[in-house]
């Protein structure tokens, strides 16, 4: 078979949904800079550090003891029981194992929590710019995406409430709430939460919370607010996790659904149906992450504070961009003045300063202007990146 | 949060298709017996065998290099590679690393062909007694599974072409086709193959080949008879196939879908918005795998051909069961005069013979009178369980 053999005919008879799944405009730009040598990755949602030995060396455990059959669906007792100890040391009250389901990757716990809520003929709310994969998984179950922007100003970041609740509709089954958020650093605050909680109560729809950023968090305490501060036990709310931020895990593709024990029986049924659950070696890596990461999550935090610091003072310093120095996740969102082409400038970037960007076009209404770097990183290769950039966008 | 708390209004609220799937009727059964001490579990489609050390040890060392990162989202290259070259040693002509991509399980294959083909309002025919997660599956993206009964007689299991090309209507995208059969063995010949593609292409749909049993054959030649052997290039024929069993992974949930290189960048897509890649220390063994497994695949193929005629010998000589000898994959269905409930039986097995089988009423219409037993194990021990089975159901 030769790549030009009759394509469209094949092309031509997918389901449509399917044949309109875009690209990633993140994954365009990946796969361009990666065939080149010496660039500096600045693209993707991850660090420079690879998983730290206490981690991958109880999963080559596992491996070498022979764990490499079927197990539970829902995953394993033991990182269930890790699941439930982690979040009451970090959300201050008990939780019980039953309320945590692993998944193979965040993102496929999005995908199955969207395949709980939405279908053909519905629609899935989420402020944008947003990471563009919830959007485009909606988009596949038939379900229609609406984006709602965000309003960048003097003051940030900031979610209309007022713009959300016009975009509701009859057919609105869900709310994906990303705080803190990729790609702009907004957090919601527990107004915010409570407000948003209150709409979503008053239409019955449910809210898929995607939690993946609460550790990295710039403000007091060690985490963002969360919805648990403000739901009740009924409330219809799905939350998104993942362990590749917080424990450098980005590749093991590994993550979890946390909602009420009631939904469990029908959350491991679209698990078995999707990919079947999670490598058990994979999980023992997991439960240590969990229980023994805490002081990793603490030095991750402390360096991207660093990094987000020099990547902000570099580019301020060049006069020639616009952003709001983000709260929470690990991200620079940035508007570059004169340059509104944000995907051939991430090219450009590539190919004269050898650093890799996310485009903001990749993340919806909203973000078009912008250019995401990723600073979850050693701050001096930040800063050299931060430098390399505005040597090509030029001073002011 | 209690488990008891408020279930009914929040799984109400559940998308309907969501709500209505099926628990496994086999995950039923293991979760049964698993509680359960000594229980030698036959129920699941996988050996006694852990991976092989010359394959977990790729995975290891990857791991311990800092393989940790994002991939890329079709397979690493090298993987890629690696399936083009197996594919080419067994089926006898050349293969393009373009046309495969790699999937986190076979599982995942499954669900992302169906959701290239099928959605809302289609048909997806399933010849059944047919492992019950492709139906499933095809239901979670709405469409509606469409069941066609096989023949059990003094032939063996046959497939009805004429009852299938009956079962085709407007509404039909997809025809999934299983060969070698789990759970029954039945394996298409090169004729069922031509007449099978025949169909498809006078009505248009697309073929799902689940060729994962391709290599337990128990008749001439290497491998069964595949569609590859009777295809055109341009065929709508998807192919999807998993590391589990060749190379005793089934832990590993990872998989390959092959099909036509114009279909890639879509493929590609349908990835990034489910579980967005494997990990990249895993398909490492994938490629060790592929390219040193010969011998290991040889084993595994003698000694289930040694166990399926202990197993085979042992429940004919009761005089209670019937069945057809399996040509293909590794498992032996079979039926108990007087037993018309097997789930019930499957149950009494775990509790009287401490032996787990899953029962036929999960694999839909025409399996109900059936009970699945996997001998892919050490024939000495299926020798055992069959006589266990024996003492239970009594003999005439």
């Amino acid at each position: 078979m030769s790549e030009a053999a009759l394509p469209e005919s094949l092309l031509a008879r997918l389901r449509r949904a399917a044949r309109d799944t875009p690209e990633s405009g993140i994954v365009e730009v990946m796969d361009y800079g990666r065939r080149q040598n010496g660039v500096m990755g600045l693209w993707a949602g991850e660090g420079d550090l690879a998983t730290p030995a206490f981690i991958t060396e109880a999963a080559a455990g596992a491996l070498a003891a022979g764990e490499t059959f079927y197990t539970w669906q829902r995953g394993i007792p033991e990182l269930r029981d890790a699941l439930a100890r982690y979040h009451t040391r970090v959300y201050g009250r008990d939780f019980s194992a039953e309320e945590f389901f692993v998944t193979g990757s965040g993102m496929q716990a999005i995908q199955i929590t969207l395949a709980m809520t939405a279908g053909e003929g519905d629609d899935v709310i989420i402020p944008t710019p947003a990471w563009p994969n919830a959007a485009a998984a909606a988009g596949i179950t038939g379900a229609r995406p609406v984006l709602v922007p965000m309003n960048f100003g003097n003051q940030g970041w900031t979610l209309d409430l007022d713009r959300l609740a016009a975009a509701v509709s009859p057919r609105t089954r869900a709310l994906v709430v990303v705080s803190p958020s990729n790609p702009t650093g907004w957090s919601a605050s527990r107004d915010d939460l409570t407000a948003l909680l209150a709409i979503a109560r008053r239409h019955g729809f449910w809210i898929i919370a995607d939690e993946t950023y609460a550790r990295f968090w710039y403000a007091d305490g060690p985490r963002a607010p969360s919805f648990y501060d403000v739901m009740a036990a009924d409330d219809r709310v799905l939350f998104i996790n993942t362990f590749s931020k917080n424990w450098a895990m980005t590749g093991w593709r590994m993550g979890w659904i946390a909602a009420h024990p009631a939904l469990g029986q029908k959350i491991e049924n679209l698990i078995q149906y999707s990919t079947s659950g999670v490598a058990q070696f994979m999980q023992r890596a997991g439960v240590v992450a969990l229980d023994r990461g805490d002081d990793f999550i603490a030095y991750q935090v402390a360096r991207a504070r660093r990094s987000r610091d020099v990547a902000c003072d570099v580019l301020a310093r060049s006069g020639r961009c616009r952003f709001a120095v983000p709260g929470g996740a690990f991200y620079l969102l940035f508007a570059v003045e004169g340059e509104p082409d944000t995907r051939r400038l991430a090219f450009r970037l590539i190919d004269e300063a050898a650093i890799g960007l996310a485009p903001g076009s990749a993340f919806g209404p909203g973000g078009e202007a912008f250019l995401r770097l990723c600073f979850a990183r050693d701050p001096e290769q930040v800063a050299t990146a931060a430098e390399r950039i505005v040597a090509v966008i030029g001073r002011r």
